[in-house]
This record gives C-alpha cells, structure tokens and sequence, in this order.
C-alpha cells in the first residue's frame, strides 16, 4: 500500500470519515435500556462496516452501502427487514445513493422483496441509464442482476404489526395522536455518509417510509435533492423526517447549494435548512453531512436521532439525543 | 372590481403572465407545415385559456391547470392524450405541481387511466397529506374525488404506436439512432408557470415520460426541484428534456437557489443552470421560468423547444425554433 513501505518515510493518511443514522423518529421516552443497547451496538458495527472499507482506501460510495446494509438487515430500524408496514400490511421501501465524484445517482421506490434496497439503487445507478425506478420494474432489474430477493415475511416483523394495528386503531376511533407518535411513524429511515481517503463523498439513505402508508405515498429518501445529495465539490448529505416537507424544501441540495453560491460552512448550512427554514415550514427531522475536507454536520429538529460517526481512529461515536 | 369604478382614476392594472412550454424534443426538420400549425394552434389556445383566468384576477395556480390541460386534452404533446408508450405499450403518465405562495406541492407517477394528471397533482397538493404518489394508490385518490378516468385507448395514438414499433426495432436492430431521434424520445413535456395580479406564482409540468420506457422509469418531471419548483420569493421553473440529468441536477430549484443566494436575475440563473451546468454534465433540455416581477426566462440547449407567452395585453407569442 502506497507510503506503508518500511523504507520509505511514512505518508500521513489522508483523513476519511463515515456518518451515519438511524433515523430522527426515536421517542426517547419509550427507549428500554435493551432496546438502546441493542440499538448502540448495531450501529456500532455498521460503523465498524463502513471503516473496514474506508481503511484499506476503498470508496465512500462502498462504505456507504456496506454501513447501510447492515442497518437494512437489523430489526431494529425502518429500512430492509422490520421496516413499517403499509395500510395494507406488507413493506414498500425506497432507497437511493449518490456519487459525489460523477454526480451519478440511483433511487428505487416501492419496492417489495429486495432484500438490500440500497443495493438495487447503486444498481440502477450502474447498470442502467436511470436514476429513480419504481415499483415492479424496479424489482425486474434486482432479478436481472442477482440480487437476493426474500418473501414478504422476512421484512415484517411482530413489533410492526402490533405497531400498524395500534396507529390503524387510534385513526379508527379519530384519537388525535400525540405529537411524538406521530413523528415516530413518519421516520426511522437510515442513511450514511462518507469522505474516503481519494477525496470522493458519497450519500445514501434506505427507508419504510411512513407506518399505515397508503396511496403509493413515497416520501423523500428516493428522491435526489431532498433526502440525498452528493457532490464533491460541496457536500454529501441524507436526511431523515418527515418526508413531504424534506421533499417541498429540497433539503438535501439546499444544504450543498448554501455551502457553493453563499460559502456557508457545513454546519452553517446544515444548520440553516434543518433548524430554521425547514423548521420554520413546519417540517421535523435531521440530516448528516460531510465536506469534502471531512467536517461533518447532524443537527436535528426532532426529538432525537439515532447517529454515529467514525474517523481514521477508528473509535466510533454514537449517540441518539440531543447533547 | 377595484380600480375600474369610473369615478375613481384608474388603478393600473397588476402585471401577470403565463409561460407554457410543449417540450424540447423538437426535431425541427421533421415538423411538416401542418403539424407546425396544428401545435403553434394549440399553444395558443392554451394561452388563451390561462390568460382568461388570470385577466379575471385568477390564481396563477389554476392559470397554470387551465393551460395544460389544454395541452394533455391535444393528441399532438407527450401528456395525457398522446403521451408516448411505454414498452409494453401502455401509458404511464407523471405530473407535478407546486404553489409559490405556500409552497404546498403535489405530484403522482406512473398512473394509466387519470384524463388529466394535472389535476390529479393539484388534488395530492390539496386532500392529501402527501406530495409524490406513485401508480394505483394515486388512481385511488383520482377515484375518490371524482376525477375523469379515460380507458387506455383514450390515450394511445396511432403516430404513438408507429413511434414504439420504429424505436423498438432499431434496438432490435442494435442500430444507433441519430442524436435528434434519442431527445426526442426522451423529451415532450408540457409545462407552465404564471404570475397571477396578486403576486403569485405557480409551475405545473406533465408527462407521458420516454418513449419505450421499461422498468417503472421515473423522470424529473414529478420531482420537486428537478422538473418543477416554485416560490413567490424567487421563481416559478417547468423543465422538459432528459429527465435523469434534470434530477442529478436539481435543475428547478438550483434556478431558485442562484437567485435567492447569489442575487443573479432571473435570466442569469436559468442561463447558468440550463446553458452551462446542466450542458456540462451531459444533459438535453429547457426551462421555462417566471419571477415575482413578471421577468420569464426560457432557454433551452436542444435543437428546439415549443414555447409561448401571454402578458395582460392578451397577445400570444409563440415560437418553436432558436431565435
């Protein structure tokens, strides 16, 4: 590996960083202490995921997926198994990625059995001309490239179903929900961000989207702009919250935006789109960010967010409410 | 009505204007003098028909339906009636809208039977809670609220089949198509954008997408910030052309963003955006723009584009080719 040579002078390693979350829609009032451990340690390892590839100079679009997958594949978050149930009981996730290097995108909306939907967006983004695809057609290139595809019941999970049969009996007996349940069903999406040791960022975000969805609702994960953005030059970011608002601000690409035509910082304008213009629109939720010079940026409107972040160091941080 | 009273002197009258576009898919030498003026007709009549809205003090907003559903209910465009087929030979139609007073937006995707998918858009906007519908959970909402649904004959054209059959055996054939027939597939959209007397502004855009279309294939056409953004503060922007640059461009609202950041005009920032960013990148289309002052913009980096406008004086333009 270049500059790891004992007879040379060693090379300082260009700085790489991951971030991640598990979504903004943490009620931190009903978080066990066994479900908080259990949430730390997965996100833990889908650190430990991402910086295995990081450290051996592999990509940030690689880590991303890698980070994502691992979050997709665990029960405990709204994205690939235990993702929320539709109106109708069974699961419809939405995913994309973003390359900061070629601005090339994929996205997938709807879909049913694709094990790691983060996997069929990177995907459509290699292997096709497109950028977002949705429902069926999307799963037909999932089956053209081998991508592994699962029943519906590997995805659903009891605590989901007890969810929907909560949230589908309280809109039943027109019971306004508290302001916290209702955020809770809107999010829980994952995403992870990441600066790799070449100097490419890369975004990717994987959901559920919304519990008792009905109407072929898609929220803001697939959509480039507003739950996704990556561009070297600026930032990569991926949000979570409600996504009708993230979709109506372009959240993802007014934070890049406000960094390259007003010369904001990452935390500026991170800042600046979730705490105040997206806040001042109605709209809860976080994002994570990451400059091209690996300072990163999570702030929240929300209650909490599930988040963690990983350097060169490789010492992962994690942490859910505010601090 | 204010200001009109003889008595009084006369108030002068609010400046608004409507800006439409049919698409920039334009192949110009293959427009026949006849189906020039059947399109150059129906521009018109498209024009006439927001102009009246907003001449009576009207919302941009149903300004903006009121010229589009014109140019769906026309054969001649690549929405509604005589939107392209898809591979399978049906239609599968997308169409956005958004309000720059509240900046309430709505959009569906993929739906099949909806006569005016315009309308569809506004009524996601204002009965639903949500902003981007995909398929037949959008048809339900069409359902719901009694909106007109049309067979899929309806919608399929003769010069579309013949279109899908040329296209399908040229691929076949593994034959390359000449640059012009690839955006011409590829583009076609319709679109508006107004300033109504009270200062407000709206973008709508409709589509039937690519012609040949596999995969569930989603354009920018309903996406917020790609192919449709409005804000009273900035601009109203409807997009036409290859809809996967548009959307890794965020073309729509990066206009906005120029604006509202950078302090360019109008005219500068939809210049920036469609002649120099989005060409750079590889990508074939137009805009049509609008600001709070009744400045438009329209350019345009394909061969042609269908455009037109209409001030309060009543008297349309409308052109085709560069000028």
């Amino acid at each position: 590996m270049p500059g790891r040579s004992q007879d040379k002078p060693a090379k300082p390693a260009a700085p790489f960083v991951l971030v991640i979350h598990g979504g903004a829609g943490v009620v931190t009032t009903e978080l066990t202490p066994e479900r908080e451990a259990a949430v730390r340690a997965t996100l833990e390892q889908a650190l430990r995921a991402g910086h295995a590839v990081l450290e051996k100079g592999g990509a940030s679009l690689d880590a991303v997926i890698a980070a994502i997958k691992i979050l997709e594949d665990s029960p405990l978050f709204n994205a690939g198994k235990g993702a929320v149930l539709t109106a109708e009981g069974t699961v419809e996730m939405d995913a994309s990625v973003m390359d900061g290097a070629t601005r090339k995108a994929g996205a997938v909306a709807g879909v049913k059995h694709v094990k790691n939907p983060i996997e069929l967006a990177r995907m459509v983004m290699e292997k096709t001309p497109h950028v977002l695809l949705a429902g069926e057609g999307a799963e037909v290139v999932a089956k053209q490239h081998g991508l592994p595809l699962m029943p519906p019941d590997y995805f659903i999970t009891e605590p989901r179903r007890q969810q929907l049969k909560r949230v589908q009996e309280q809109e039943k007996s027109g019971k306004k929900k508290a302001q916290h349940e209702t955020n809770a069903e809107r999010t829980g999406t994952v995403g992870a961000v990441a600066l790799d040791q070449h100097g490419n960022l890369a975004a990717g975000t994987s959901t559920g989207g919304m519990v008792n969805k009905k109407f072929g609702r898609v929220g803001d994960s697939p959509i480039i702009g507003a739950g996704n953005y990556a561009d070297n030059r600026t930032c990569a970011v991926s949000g979570t919250g409600h996504g009708e608002f993230f979709i109506r601000s372009v959240v993802a690409y007014d934070i890049a935006a406000l960094m390259e035509y007003k010369g904001l910082s990452l935390a500026a304008a991170a800042d600046e789109v979730v705490m105040k213009k997206l806040k001042a629109l109605g709209g809860s939720g976080g994002v994570i960010a990451v400059d091209g010079k690996g300072n990163i940026a999570m702030p929240f409107n929300s209650e909490g967010m599930y988040r963690g972040v990983i350097r060169a160091d490789g010492r992962p941080t994690i942490a859910i409410r505010k601090e």
